[in-house]
């Protein structure tokens, strides 16, 4: 058995996760005392998280320099940084060995790629990617870096489940189809 | 009282309407027998349908002539054509002297903005649409035309309504924050 690799994000309904300057206060829109959107649940489902550098310093400089909790093994991607702290380890090999390592250390958990769209675009076209959560927040961005980049190989999806939230927030759930 | 201009389409998930190649048969995908998605009833509430040029030609060279009932007024965007036939017009003036046009004509009705990704920037482009209705195909296309093209305003949207068939398709219904 292996591990369910889940891409789990927010894009605004335009597909943007950011804008080109790395803005995400869109999601400001949607954030709403006591409304998590089932981020804690998901996360304590969560045993692994790949997310590439420049995410992980967006998230670290927001003043959490260990944003995840310490039962879960966090892998950032980077080509310059190396080594590991605490629950951080930098990986500069290719995303399948890293696939593997996980594998081999562990099974049946989930594995979640918090971005950002190099990241995904990696995971998408290397067909690794099982499971798609997007949180579509109700606003048309313009421009910024999208969620799916063109050119990744075209997949068939199938629909776990949709939620819609008093926000105007709209969650879908997907099933990767392989092949 | 003016009318209401709706934008109202098919995306895959990533946000494409077509193919590069205006190819549009991954809509087969959630082509079920007795299943319009409530594309009659939208049809009832609608008194013009507006669309581009290569939308109508496409339209028109699947055997249908005149794909749009005779109590639809239907006004074709295009430099080239002129004149009139039936209950189509070309029309190659301003978007906004056509939606003056209309909205001298007649009031409390819906417009339909049929297509394709030109005149849907367009109309965003100039403010002029109210509501958006997307039916969102569960697939990655992964390359096309996109629905919302970079560089369309940025707009605040409000969520109307979500539903999800068991196709797959969920269908969302915002209307556009003004401003």
């Amino acid at each position: 058995m292996k591990n369910t690799v889940v891409v789990y994000i927010a894009m605004s309904f335009d597909g943007y996760i950011a804008t080109n300057d790395d803005d995400i206060s869109f999601l400001d829109a949607v954030a709403i005392e006591g409304e998590d959107y089932g981020y804690n649940a998901f996360m304590e489902s969560v045993s692994t998280v790949i997310l590439g550098n420049k995410t992980y310093q967006k998230v670290a400089s927001m003043g959490i320099e260990f944003p995840y909790p310490m039962d879960k093994q966090v892998y950032v991607l980077s080509s310059q940084n190396k080594g590991s702290k605490k629950n951080i380890t930098y990986w500069n090999d290719s995303l399948s060995s890293l696939l593997q390592r996980i594998n081999n250390e562990q099974s049946d958990g989930v594995i979640f790629v918090d971005g950002g769209s190099a990241v995904v675009r990696s995971f998408l076209e290397e067909g690794f990617v099982d499971k798609i959560i997007v949180s579509i927040i109700p606003i048309l961005l313009g421009d910024g870096k999208k969620l799916f980049q063109s050119g990744i190989p075209s997949k068939k999806l199938s629909l776990v489940q949709s939620k819609s939230f008093p926000s105007g927030l709209v969650q879908v759930e997907y099933d990767v189809e392989k092949g």
